[in-house]
């Protein structure tokens, strides 16, 4: 840090600042309207980048995010951390066993989701090379619309099934497992575009040794450095600091694979991928160490990643319109057409086929990577750049919301969604049972529009049968009623205290009055079962009795519990 | 990470695997030998670094770790970012309330251990300009010399602080306190000295203005920006993701209050702490937050850090034997004088006065960047800048072992001390109680040199007068013996199971062999109370149970214990 001016020292630190700041309340904005954070982050970059900020005020921008400057230089390199760190974290979650079961399927969605649109691509550059850059390249222009129009974002698809909760499902493993090996034969395949570039032709005996290399480091990684964690994991584990040595180990192990990767010629983000799939399938790696690098990695570092891809370039200047459309259009249709002609093969249902079309067709960071060194090499021009740059965050942005609209998983309880302002009582005035059901009955009353009396004779029938006490200072008085169709849910705190009747013998501070739909059975028994398992856990229990307002109560819940 | 060339990621991202990997083994070598972890950190800076690598193969230590390339200046930043993010950690765990409360005692000892050696530093300087540069600038010189024997390393103090475990002691809170005002005074004198070095004369107006800022900026952190924090920091865990949005927010303010406080002329690292402080201060941060963030730093940001000062030179080139050892002489003499003086004026025991000396002396980072701005302005000559930095590395080695020896707090009993490989029975082949104590009296025999009979009736005796089997699986059959003078423990894991007589009738599956001397009463209950706990675990007492290697059996005990 000794060579860093203190002018360096203040534009550096404040840039990464508002970079991870700004990415942090965008992607928090757009999770809580059920987007994935990714897009929000992506989004703040376009915010604070060319786009807008530096259209509206080039002068602060430039200061802000010297961008040529040395110092860039080192957000550069936190971005590329970011990058390598959540691939690392993706490799820990993935089970590989489960890919290597989905074998045959796997190979079939991955080479057709490749070869369509690498053909389609292919096509488009032999037909139009001018769109991309000069005619005399056509070759090595066809060969990377190809390779960009097929290659699918790896670090992108991990994400958005993190955000979306899919990635530990088999349908997560099955698409994550089709990016892979879409991954490994697309960085292949660039490797070759680059080649030809350098020699004017395509040289066989380079093609085998780059697909050689590539499946060497794939098979050490996974057979050789995967035997050697599982036979050190334990040592580290017993003899270093814990978890701290773990997590050493993990991070160092991923950027040493990293470099690697980057140096025979793929890209460094597979080394790491590659280093959390091998770290992550031994049994001796704890859930704890799992969890602090994954909250930091997610939280801090991949935020900077995806900001950066929206800061990238200015989104407006030199928007091409019509070839961004035909490659938006061409990448949708081509991945698209490749799951169904592969589902078709391997005979699986409709809603699965869109789904697979829509986790691939999100080229993220390696479309605008493989356009960048296109670029360099001079084989494109920078509207195609732009274009490619666009169709990648386009492809990124819709990819999630369509995910989740052919997915549509049941959606599982989550009691914070049953739990609001307006079915909370601060401070319950009752002090016997009857007052204090008439007192929630006359909260829900409001909450659902029918009469408080109704609610409060059918509660207290029900309270009359067996008592609602549930002991730690709990209850749960509740009722089904045929007027209303979904749950609805008080919540009352009462510090003096209620007598319920609990085994224990202990009054209810926190009642809580469930109505749900007589049509439901089940939802009764799962918004009880929801509700004992939360406040169950003492922190929880006592931390919302003392509560002292609507948000410390949710955040008492929320500590504990994620839904 | 667009503007990255290949080689720039090959190499940034090996550099960083190489100094994070080199400087977590030697820092946890170090810190099996019962030394801070820093120093092997330290260490490992110097190994990899111009001072041996560079040395033996100065082509390849140029390549890995190219210092001037523009991608090193991400490695310092990272470095920056250790250090910021370590103090921003140390801060959070400051426990504001009880600084405040030892306010006299603090003062004074602030003021002496800045004080005096400032005054030696000015002393020197005056008397020996010609040994730090040209005579010439005699006055920056004293005023240099002065505030580089005085400052103290608060990022060292902290983390040695950490190292061993006195962080929140009231003694660590009294010693961080004083180095936090030392840093703040330090600053200001800094300043004061580069206004100087400027425009060649003292001027009352801009010291005045520099004294003011940080005094502003300090109150602002500490009353406005804490009481923010207060408020909202329970929204923010209530309405974003947990605990990732605190996360952020932490690591947000704190980078954002570090460019602020390099920009108004303080170190950036202050800012860092103060914010820290802030938002410690509030109850409403999760141990969980504070977890994530802690381990992640001290594992992974604050070694870089400390790796990157043993880097900083090559330690033996230009090594100036006499300047070094005045520097380091007058440096611990003035600091231990100081603790002396104030501490006689507090009326404080000498072993406190010792310690306050030890702790303070160390000058660390603070010391190095003080030199090299020095060095920057050409008020000091290389050889000064060695001698500087090698005086911040020796009173940064010294303080931690000097600190632990006259502190030798009251150790506290660590069961895993007593645990080892000779003392570890893998599968035990007794069925029978009786079979058992004598299995586990021969391994004892073998570890304390006495007779297995002897050892087996004292047993055994004691087991008469009542069962040592306490349930859930678990016995504690013990003996005090006179012949011994520390306690033994053999450990047996039996598959079958042993009977032992337990109140929940279970049968033994983890057998301890507990020995102790007869003089030493208590000896027996706090090793039988810490064994309790351990294994109150139901998950240590699964894993321990199924652990098929001793180091699966330590490892799953260290999981849930740290002594």
């Amino acid at each position: 840090m000794g060579t860093l001016t203190g002018n360096e020292i203040i534009v550096g630190l404040l840039s990464l600042a508002v970079i991870l700041g700004s990415a942090k309340i965008l992607g928090e904005a757009f999770n809580r309207i059920k987007l994935p954070s990714l897009i929000g982050e992506i989004f703040a970059g376009i915010l604070i980048g060319p786009t807008l900020l530096g259209r509206i005020n080039p002068e602060f921008a430039q200061w802000l995010f010297p961008t040529g400057a040395r110092i860039y230089v080192s957000i550069d390199m936190l971005a590329l951390l970011g990058v390598i760190l959540l691939l690392l974290v993706a490799g820990l979650e993935v089970d590989l066993s489960s890919v290597l079961k989905q074998g045959r399927s796997v190979m079939i969605f991955s080479l057709f989701s490749i070869a369509i649109p690498f053909s389609l691509g292919i096509l488009l550059g032999y037909l139009f090379p001018e769109l991309f850059g000069s005619a005399d390249n056509r070759l090595a222009i066809m060969l990377f619309v190809g390779t960009a129009l097929s290659i699918t974002a790896l670090p992108v698809i991990a994400k958005i099934l993190m955000d979306l909760k899919l990635f530990q499902s088999d349908f997560g493993m099955l698409i994550l497992s089709i990016a892979m090996i879409n991954d490994l034969l697309g960085w292949i395949v660039f490797s070759v575009v680059i080649q030809v570039i350098h020699t004017g032709a395509v040289q066989p005996l380079m093609v085998a040794q780059t697909i050689g290399l590539t499946l060497a480091f794939s098979a050490a990684v996974l057979v050789v450095f995967r035997g050697i964690v599982h036979q050190t994991l334990p040592w580290i584990q017993a003899h270093t600091s814990y978890p701290g040595g773990v997590i050493a180990f993990v991070v160092v192990s991923g950027l040493f694979l990293s470099s690697l990767a980057e140096a025979i010629g793929m890209h460094a983000i597979f080394g790491a991928f590659m280093a959390g799939i091998a770290i992550g399938d031994t049994p001796h790696l704890r859930e704890k160490t799992r969890e602090i690098i994954d909250k930091f990695v997610n939280n801090i570092f991949s935020p900077l990643f995806f900001a950066s891809i929206g800061m990238r370039i200015d989104f407006i200047r030199n928007f091409n319109p019509l070839l961004t459309l035909i490659i938006v259009g061409v990448v949708i249709a081509g991945k698209f057409a490749a799951a169904f002609a592969a589902g078709s093969l391997n005979r699986v249902d409709m809603k699965i086929r869109m789904s697979i079309g829509s986790g691939t067709i999100a080229s993220g960071a390696m479309g605008i990577i493989l356009g960048l060194v296109a670029l360099q090499y001079g084989i494109i021009n920078e509207d195609a750049f732009e274009s490619i740059v666009i169709m990648a965050v386009v492809t990124t942005v819709l990819s999630a919301p369509l995910l989740k609209m052919f997915l549509k998983k049941e959606k599982t309880l989550n009691i914070l969604d049953l739990i609001d302002r307006r079915g909370f009582i601060q401070d319950m005035k009752a002090i016997t049972l009857r007052d204090a059901i008439r007192e929630l009955a006359d909260t829900a009353s409001v909450k659902t529009g029918l009469q408080s009396d109704r609610i409060f004779y059918k509660v207290l029938e029900r309270e009359m049968l067996m008592s609602t006490g549930m002991g730690f200072n709990i209850a749960f008085p509740h009722a089904r009623l045929p007027e209303i169709d979904k749950p609805h849910l008080v919540v009352g705190i009462s510090n003096t205290g209620i007598d319920f009747n609990a085994p224990d013998g202990l009054p209810a501070h926190l009642v809580f009055l469930i109505l749900t739909p007589l049509s439901d059975q089940n939802m009764q028994i799962q918004i009880l079962s929801e509700l004992s398992n939360v406040f169950l856990n003492e922190k929880v229990r006592t931390e919302t009795m003392n509560a002292d307002s609507f948000i410390h109560f949710i955040a008492a819940i929320k500590s504990q519990y994620t839904g």
